[in-house]
Order: structure tokens, then C-alpha cells, then sequence
């Protein structure tokens, strides 16, 4: 009953048309869907049909389709990694309001760095972070947070893949990533300047549950130029808020 | 296909298992999941496992299950009302640095009030509100705003129906309502005294778009000595802010 005559489940299928949206790309066709989706059109326009019914999707105007409210409602309003966004944001404000460039939250998640939040002024600096987005681990200054602190499995099959290359600056070789996780370890940050835009320079410290356990990293995107120790110290102070914060919660 | 033998889609299904989730209800085992979304134990099971496997539900160690960040990421990477609180975020941030009670930005979502946003202070006072929980329209400030100027239809569904007491000063007559909206309306505000919490007020205007249509509340959740007029023209200065950095971004 779940599954297709192809073999994919229902579930499968769902995935396969939101996965379709992305954040430069929120309105499709219902055709555009399903060609993306690999999915025949009559199927394609079966499921849009039913998630529109019961607004996960949304028909404009035009009668073109995007995400509806109600699948963001569901998706947040129970979270759990969004008590942790919803706990830390007073903190990234007050890291925002000080060293006035962007402030960011992240989590491990699928081998990549998700971003649970971005703040940001109207002078801040270029950053291609998104809140909902994601980067990879070993480019971001919030990704070699998370995998310097991560398990060994981890940290072995990120280092065996490949090391896509985001500027010229970007680690890309296996032994220099372990050098710069040892050294993130050892300094109890990261600082990755051009890896991600040769313009700026992301800095990120390791957010940690009552066990000690990192579960996050709290991270600022500056200009290349821009000195690292203040934002590293409001870093620091705000992490230490977020753990003292949560651990009252437990 | 994509129906049961009970005669509802497979997407209903999924949302009947998305809706056993709650800001209150964030863990729950499978059995628990399938009794409450009407399901029989198999169907519960596999559902929970399919979507379980795509990662929008994740189980944890103790194998209850719980809602999946992947969810949320689908849900907001490509979300139009997202972008909208990302646009006001900066302008909130204001408003709660200096008034330092709740700040908040609500949609109206199937007859109610949907809230994107919520910021708070250590300070601040008691405020029910959670970030994508929902308050009904005749008795939250940002609801009442939202119905003030939404469209007859909406307004006569909501005046005809059940209008349910929260405190004693939730407004519960249709008449009285009445008059409520158009004085909303007269003077671009909503105060609503004791309304949702008999020790707190809030107050919302409305934030319009290029057209000129309301398209959401901005509010506060004062104390209920606190004076309103200060924080009524720091919302209206935020809601022009937003107004134009949306008008700039189409």
C-alpha cells in the first residue's frame, strides 16, 4: 500500500518534491515538480494536489505551488534543536549588537553544518549562510567546530571523501583538515579566513550540553580585514550563557 | 495507490502523525503516536519507520520518536513567510532592546493567529506565545489586527462562530467584537488588556505590503501596568522598517 510500482515509498516520493524547493528556487509548476522529482506527471500532480489539500503545499495566484505554513508550523513548533535556537538567540543578539556582523547557529547534521539561525545587520559584510541552509564541514568555521568535536566515524568518513574546493583557500587535502581539527581542538575554536568567500572570515566556538557534549557552534562571519579576538571573546561569553541557560532548563 | 482502505491519502495519514506533536508533546513512543493520530498499531509502525528512515522523524536511544530537523529544513529553506521574518528580525530586535518585554510577528494561518517570531528578554514578563503556536484572532492583540483588516469572509466566519473566553476580559460577543475591529481599524493599533493573561496586554499594528494589504502583526506582550504608548510607537516605527525593506527586496 506505501509503496510504488517503482519500489520508492510514499514517504519517499514526499521528500522528492520538497526536496525540489530550495531557497533560490520557491515557486514551481506542478510540471516542474514532477521533473525534478522524477516523477511521471500524473503522479507528480496526484501528490501536489494532496499536499495542497492539506496545506504543506500552497497554489498561488498563478496556480503555481510553494512550502506551506502549515508543514514549517508541524516541522517547528515540537522541535527540540529549535529550544536550543529559541535559548541561544538572546545571546546572539547581544553578540550581533556588539561586533555588528553576522551571527549564526549550527548543528551536525547528514555529515554537514545546518544553520538553525543568522543574524544580521543592515552593514554587515557578504555571507552565503542561510538560515534552513547548509555548508560543508570542512570549509565553514561552524563545520570544523562540529567535526573537530565529532566522533571518530565521522571525522574518518569526512576526511576519506572528497574536499570540495569553495575558494582557493579552502582545505582540501586530508592531512591538513586533521592538522586543522587537531588545532581547533587544541584551541578550543575555529577560525576559517577565505574558505568559504575569499572576503571574509568565519569564526566559531563549540556550544556544549550539561554532559559536555558539543551540540552546536555559535559562529561570526567577519570581513577578511576585521579583527578575530573580540568577536572570538563575545563568542566565548555567549556560549557559556547558552550552556548556563540550558543547563537551567534540564 | 495512494489511499488506504480507510479512504484517506497517505499525506493525510502523515499529517495525522505530524499533528500528534506538540510544543508540549515532543517525544512520544510509536504506539503512543498511532493511538492518538487513529491509526492501527502496524500502519502506525510503518509510517513511523518510513518517515523515520527520511529522516522527518528521528528516534532517539531510548527509541521514542521525535520531529526531525530535516523536516524543518524542507519546511523553511524555500518558506515566502520566512523570508518576511527574516526581513523584520532586525527591526524586532530593536523594538525588544527597547522596551524589553516580548516581541512578536504573527500571519494569519487557517482562521488564526500563526506566530513566525517571538523574542524575549530575561526580564520580560509572563507571555503565552511559543514561536509557530497559534492564538485565536478575536482575543490576541496580533489576531485582532489581523482580522481588522482581513477580508469580510474571514470576518463574519469569526463573528459567527464560538468566541471562547480565555479570562475574563477575552471579548466572547459578536457585537462587541464588532465594535472592537472597527476601532482597530480607526486608530491602526490593537490593545488587547487582559485579553490572553489577565497580567499582561498586548498591543499590535499592522505591517502592510507593497499594495498596501496587511500581511502581518507585529506586537508586544507588555506587563499590564506597563504604559502602551511607547511601545505602540516603537512597533509603528519597526513596521514602516519592515515595510520598506520589503519594498526594496521585490
Amino acid at each position: 500500500m506505501a509503496n510504488s510500482t517503482s519500489g520508492d515509498s510514499v514517504t519517499d516520493r514526499l521528500i522528492r518534491v520538497l526536496d525540489t524547493f530550495t531557497p533560490i528556487r520557491t515557486v514551481q509548476t506542478a510540471a516542474e515538480i514532477g521533473r525534478r522529482a522524477g516523477l511521471p506527471p500524473s503522479t507528480a500532480h496526484r501528490i501536489v494536489g494532496e499536499l495542497v489539500d492539506a496545506g504543506l503545499l500552497e497554489r498561488d495566484d498563478d496556480r503555481r505551488i510553494r512550502v506551506g505554513m502549515r508543514l514549517w508550523e508541524l516541522a517547528t513548533r515540537s522541535s527540540h534543536a529549535l529550544r536550543l535556537r529559541q535559548v541561544a538567540l538572546p545571546y546572539m543578539e547581544r553578540v550581533q549588537a556588539r561586533i555588528r556582523e553576522h551571527t549564526q547557529l549550527a548543528i551536525l547534521e547528514q555529515d554537514e553544518a545546518l544553520f538553525l539561525e543568522r543574524l544580521s545587520g543592515p552593514g554587515s559584510g557578504s555571507n552565503v549562510t542561510r538560515v534552513a541552509g547548509r555548508l560543508p564541514l570542512h570549509a565553514s568555521s561552524s563545520g570544523l567546530v562540529l567535526l573537530a568535536y565529532g566522533d571518530h566515524d565521522l571525522q574518518e568518513r569526512v576526511l576519506s571523501g572528497p574536499l570540495g574546493a569553495l575558494t582557493d583557500e579552502t582545505i582540501t587535502d586530508a592531512a591538513t583538515l586533521r592538522r586543522k581539527l587537531a588545532e581547533v581542538r587544541s584551541l578550543g575554536h575555529a577560525v576559517a579566513p577565505g574558505y568559504i568567500e575569499s572576503v571574509s572570515t568565519g569564526v566559531a566556538v563549540p556550544v556544549r550540553d550539561e554532559t559536555g557534549t558539543v551540540i552546536a557552534a555559535l559562529s561570526s562571519v567577519l570581513r577578511r580585514d576585521d579583527p578575530v579576538p573580540p568577536a572570538l571573546a563575545e563568542l566565548r561569553a555567549a556560549a557559556r550563557g547558552i550552556e548556563n541557560a540550558l543547563g537551567y532548563r534540564v
